[in-house]
């Protein structure tokens, strides 16, 4: 079982923190894990801040605060070979989870990696839809074939986004309870905190309304509190 | 016009060595850019190369090399501001041009990553179809729609895959002649030297063949020399 699931359950607020902009220093970027690691359930680190950083520098800050839990967001996306050499390369720095486009299939694609992860005990999710408009253009087409590839595949979780809530439900209504759903989209890109929760999604993931804030526990507690709120609201219990 | 099609005319090799493997030192990377880059029309670095050397490193050498091409295979498929931050941070040090999936859409998606292209001025290569098997299962199925945002986008060039001639043949006869086209799955992937440029392809992107060789240049010139006779003895011109 996911160590994510058990932070979750040891009352960690259902929010993981995505931390993508450079400008967010890494400095801040300690001081957000050292601050907020006991409110929120983990850190997904985007492609741009550990390739700004480097992977030394994000390793310095992992091994500093091992008692949370880190997502390395590469949407990785492509052959076996390669997607398994880049997660060799970021699982040594400490990461609990690789992310991975369920788009790639699992032929000479996804199940290579997903052995690599096994080896390597280390956690995947797999996007089955995103948070942008331009998801509806092909990739949420074809759900159906993507959900039946998680299914192929047995990961710890997956991805689907808050901004469609719509396609929470329907991945919850495939999948059942077997699998964690991580969803994008709160906050700046315009979901409610509760909403991807209400509709589905074990937990949210909040960027720039926690990293842009000057007080990060302050921005984590308030975002937690409108979920809850969310959820009593519209009954979602 | 984008300088790789400069290079292609200048009598370069239509090759692109492709450098994935971390086990390629830093300093065997420097010696196959020295002594491949007048016979090789560029070079494209994976993920897992870029994040294990870290950019300052990767920078070193492109500075000290600049007269040929650099691309950043980084797969991108994320939304607009994700994508757009990583194209900035990469080109920072020197890459030319930088690889996006084609299954992310254009709006919120490619749209906002080709605008960031246009103004840093490096070239977009849009994925349409991946050289594994698993790329069958979803990617191939809607790749009228793929191309379809390519056509929407018009970056610089598409990548089609050297294991399935068909659907090169598919992307050139939609596409015409407006954008380059790279193959990958060349050589250790299975396809052989010349056949993706016969089935309508302007490079071949090898990577293993050259870069597990202990010669580099007769290993890239016995690439061109195959490509070559194929087109020859197959009449592709």
């Amino acid at each position: 079982m996911s160590r994510l699931l058990d932070l979750i359950r040891s009352g960690r607020g259902r929010v993981i923190v995505a931390v993508d902009d450079p400008l967010i220093t890494l400095s801040r970027f300690k001081e957000l894990v050292m601050k907020t690691k006991d409110v929120v359930s983990g850190f997904k680190l985007g492609l741009p801040y550990i390739l700004s950083y480097g992977l030394d520098s994000i390793r310095s800050v992992i091994t500093d605060f091992r008692d949370t839990y880190y997502i390395a967001d590469l949407k990785l996306a492509d052959i076996d070979v390669v997607m398994s050499l880049t997660t060799k390369v970021v699982c040594r720095v400490g990461f609990n989870g690789v992310i991975a486009h369920g788009f790639v299939g699992l032929k000479g694609g996804l199940d290579g990696l997903k052995s690599v992860c096994d080896e390597l005990g280390v956690d995947l999710y797999i996007v089955t839809s995103m948070s942008h408009l331009g998801s509806t253009e092909i990739y949420d087409l074809v759900i159906d074939k993507v959900l039946s590839v998680v299914e192929g595949l047995r990961p710890t979780g997956v991805i689907a986004p808050a901004t469609r809530p719509e396609v929470i439900r329907r991945v919850r209504s495939y999948l059942g309870r077997t699998y964690l759903i991580l969803s994008p989209g709160v906050g700046a890109q315009g979901a409610s905190p509760g909403s991807a929760i209400c509709a589905g999604a074990d937990l949210e993931i909040v960027g720039r309304a926690i990293t842009s804030s000057q007080d990060f526990v302050k921005a984590s507690e308030e975002v937690i509190k409108s979920q809850l709120k969310y959820l009593e609201v519209s009954r979602c219990y």
